[in-house]
């Protein structure tokens, strides 16, 4: 990186971070300097490897610079930071982001190429970060309360999710009116999520040697009828607050064999359902076990989806502010932990979500700047 | 083993075997009795262990056995063990059987429980080189002539196996007018036996994520018709030399999937396919790619069946001197080795053949003896 706007551990130009609690590890680090653009506040972040689990110095790095601006509360717990004004403003957002990456895969540091910004978190979802802290530093007398949660572990399993952990710990932190996550919508607003659930369905049959197959009941073929059934599913599509939800039913697994001399005895369908935020997981659960009867169906894991609630009034203010279109956001985000909390919840941030999780990660510098300047129109 | 025909190891009543080869680091082992009922030699055998590529011992003493009777020429090659008479019989008989088990599985020594002698290759298939071996030492001037083959190496990958050794590099010593091999019948003659082939059957699609299902191509839901054609085939029901061959055409392996939250771009259904040996392994494969017509289809392993050549003088013979019933063998054993070099063969040992492999392998006594007996008719 040639302009990244922090520099790098041990370089000359790093200044000692006063104002970092003394009794943290780092408190000699280099500052993060949020005032710089949010593209290069980007890089910056990406700079800072953050794989899940890893979090530490990216989150002592961002609590410093938080408590360097003097006009927060701020809070830290584990590897989240929080930060909050009390303006007395009608509204309050919260504005999440996470700090964790997915394995860093030969893409750090960063690399600019013009007006692209390539390496790991460019999308999923440092920019995002980079635009909401950005805007924490420039942001004097905003219009609305603000609180700001940077969290760690997004990327692994739930139960190491730092939005959760608030979410039990310190749920007070979570209260506004309206909840935006800087996960990449590429330049629209995302509203709600679509939930999630995975199934087993097993087909039983019977083992016997190959060579007198007619002893024993093969499941592979006593499966034809799952297979079936998912491929003439037709999934709704639903439309809430002007988005539309387009559901899917798919077998993302199939196993079933014991050798090439043996009958199998057992196959087993791994199905993910997306549903659309109408209905909860418990009903989306109930019907797939309707469309599998006849044969036995374990779920595996089920998440609610979340509702947009555009229809309240500050969901409606910001999507005006981005220009009067919100979309659906079909994959699962933690904007369900807000909607479950019945906080109306968006998705808004930079970079195409298909990138995410992928070598060739990268995002456009000025969709950076430009969403940035959405937001700041908002909350300003 | 109370009982055993042969002591063991260490025991004070071994012998020195004068008449092996003096190279050979067997020559001080305890010898096997081979006139002993073969009941008890079954137990003796199973009582040395001999998993496939550990037949060193057993074959050593098999070897120094046979030498011992003088009245056979006996060629050693690695561990399988030759030997045969030159009377100037009008007909000459093989009679063949592996010397090799499966892994032990905590069933040896052997165990006698009245009638049923239970132990690792007591059905597969030590009571058939018991009644061979037996049959080698107390046949004193047969009616035929007599090659015994006592190989290695039956129960692992095809390009181990001894017989397909000899028959490649000493075939001269296959040739005759019929061949038995001892495998477990449990009383039956069982002429010839079926072709296996396996072969993978391959379904593309595109992924995409499950949240956009849409933008993908499911190749497990593609996968359907292929359990559908599976499922509707009507395998064969072939009668040759009154034996009846019953096909199959199976699954026995079936496997797609990437993740639960990406829509898998392959399925890969694993087919068995058992057939009557009117058709060659080539035919069979081609039948197969027809069936699966639109999808790929790559051959993993083939092998052609037995004829039984029951019609044969030397094959009726023994089919008359066991009752006069021949039944099909329904598995594929080293009988097709004999066939390929056109001799009529005929699988005829004792022991359930369901049994073998299993931990709980077992074997009658009584029938051991009796199959013993109906041999001796046939070469006596």
């Amino acid at each position: 990186m040639t302009d990244s706007a922090v520099p790098g551990e041990g370089s000359a130009h790093g200044s000692a971070d006063d104002s970092a609690d003394p009794d943290r590890d780092g408190a000699a680090e280099a500052a993060l300097d949020l005032t710089a653009d949010p593209d290069l506040l980007t890089a910056a972040l990406v700079d800072i490897p953050s794989v899940s689990g890893t979090e530490q110095r990216i989150a002592d790095l961002v609590e410093s610079a938080l408590r360097r601006l003097g006009r927060y509360e701020v809070l830290r717990s584990g590897n989240t930071v929080l930060a909050r004004t009390e303006l007395g403003r009608p509204t309050r957002v919260v504005l999440a982001g996470h700090l964790d990456t997915v394995p860093i895969a030969d893409n750090v540091p960063s690399r600019t190429d013009g007006d692209v910004l390539h390496g790991c978190g460019t999308t999923d979802m440092k920019s995002g970060d980079a635009m909401l802290l950005h805007l924490a530093a420039t942001l004097e007398s905003p219009s609305r309360d603000l609180t700001f949660v940077f969290y760690d572990c997004e990327e692994v399993e739930s139960a190491r999710n730092g939005l959760g952990r608030i979410q039990r710990e310190l749920p007070e932190w979570l209260a506004g009116d309206l909840a935006l996550l800087g996960e990449p919508t590429n330049g629209q607003v995302e509203g709600g999520c679509q939930g999630t659930l995975t199934a087993e369905v097993t087909v039983r049959g019977h083992r016997a040697h190959s060579a007198r197959s007619w002893m024993g009941r093969n499941a592979i073929h006593l499966a034809e009828p799952v297979l079936a059934r998912l491929a003439a599913a037709t999934p709704r599509t639903v439309e809430i607050d002007g988005c539309t939800y387009r559901e899917g039913l798919n077998a993302v697994k199939i196993r079933g064999g014991v050798a090439s001399n043996v009958i199998p005895d057992e196959c087993v369908v791994t199905v993910n359902h997306r549903f659309a935020p109408d209905r909860s997981a418990g009903q989306a659960a109930d019907l797939l076990r309707e469309l599998f009867d006849g044969f036995e169906f374990e779920l595996l894991d089920a998440a609610d989806g979340a509702l947009p609630g555009l229809s309240a009034p500050a969901a409606a203010d910001f999507v005006a502010a981005a220009g009067g279109v919100a979309v659906a956001k079909l994959g699962w985000t933690d904007v369900a932990r807000f909607s479950a909390l019945g906080i109306p919840a968006v998705n808004f941030g930079p970079g195409d979500p298909s990138l995410a999780h992928t070598r060739e990660e990268h995002v456009s510098r000025t969709q950076i700047r430009e969403m940035t300047d959405v937001l700041r129109r908002f909350l300003g």
